[in-house]
């Protein structure tokens, strides 16, 4: 899976009708680094995508992202055509007390 | 999900028979990036796909793809064999009142 | 969906069964550009790859291309163990009139 | 299939409820690549991933990694929305007696 | 599908109990390419994976490789958590009389 900071909203008034009532949000694939020193720091890495959201993730959290038919599954309707959704909010605690900044 | 703008047709007359009537779209992959001062623009990146399309997007417009076997899901049948799909086209407002220009 | 170009043929003797009688092509991917004058041309990008083909696409021809779980819905039998299918041969007409030519 | 080092934890305590009891490792891509000798040695690629364990691995181990709805097949449930999972954790012998360095 | 040659083994002690007895082999994806003279030569591309193989492919040798759900309908049983097995074990006609030769 990989994870990605939340940076904003999506709107689209025409779609598929079964998307209506889901949250899609804009994220920025990061990746987790180590330094020498141990201490963990995200680094961005491609571009930008548009995920669907149930969890309520807010602007700057980094989330887990499951692809593919994986998405679907935290769907109650497993045949809505997204292939991304968050699962998931990562703990700052992950990236270590003093950690956590950004690059 | 991936994003692209619309930038043309394609017409294939030898095709798999269940693909028949489905409209198939040229898009070109974007991602939203943001400026220093908030403000949004779209970026262009990797190469030129083919996507089938039954919500009616025009050339120019700003579209999410649902990819693999969630693209089937946006269709009747789900046996057919395409491998993306135009689920939705995105408000211009997602990127802003005074932004929008491509990069 | 990728497009891509005809190049040749694959002979693999030793193989799946259930592969027995279908036809693998090696492909090329390409991408529609467009000119500032609106002219569309033809871009390689990628490596080639090895496709099914059920449908007759021919050297040289430019090809609709669906991958992972929805190539397989292409064949008589989904159990098929193929990841890429033909599903259509594009018109020379989707690429302009006065092109088509191959950068 | 993917192989990688594991290199951390995640912690995600909002998450999807069906994730509850899932452990995530953090983990970096590795390439098996040969020198002139035959000896054997690992090379970083790519960026860091998130992926689900159940069979233990400890931090430096190199794992294999099944992504996709394969990764789902490893669950008792295979509803659960994750996309990437440790099938196996690949034994020294693999690297050869006196290689296995990482480079 | 990708093509790839055969370089070596992977043995894992540890692993999901339904992977027992499923022979692993590491592989380098190849492409085809091929030369003004019509020649064709192998060239290597992207990082070493690990792929399943029921079929005895030996070192060397050039496989074709189903990946993610495809790669599952090679097995008698769907439900085995592995996406890329090798399905097919490219003729060296494919190449030509006279090439063959690796780049």
């Amino acid at each position: 899976m990989i994870i990605a900071r939340v940076i904003g909203n999506v709107w689209a008034t025409r779609k598929e009708e079964s998307l209506r009532g889901l949250k899609f949000l804009v994220v920025q694939p990061v990746a987790m680094r180590y330094k020498e020193s141990g201490e963990v720091f995200l680094a961005e890495w491609g571009d930008t995508l548009v995920v669907g959201d149930k969890i309520g993730a807010g602007e700057e959290e980094i989330v887990m992202i499951a692809a593919g038919s994986s998405a679907r599954q935290s769907l109650a309707d497993t045949h809505i055509p997204v292939d991304a959704m968050v699962v998931g909010i990562i703990d700052k605690e992950t990236f270590g007390a003093e950690s956590g900044e950004v690059s």
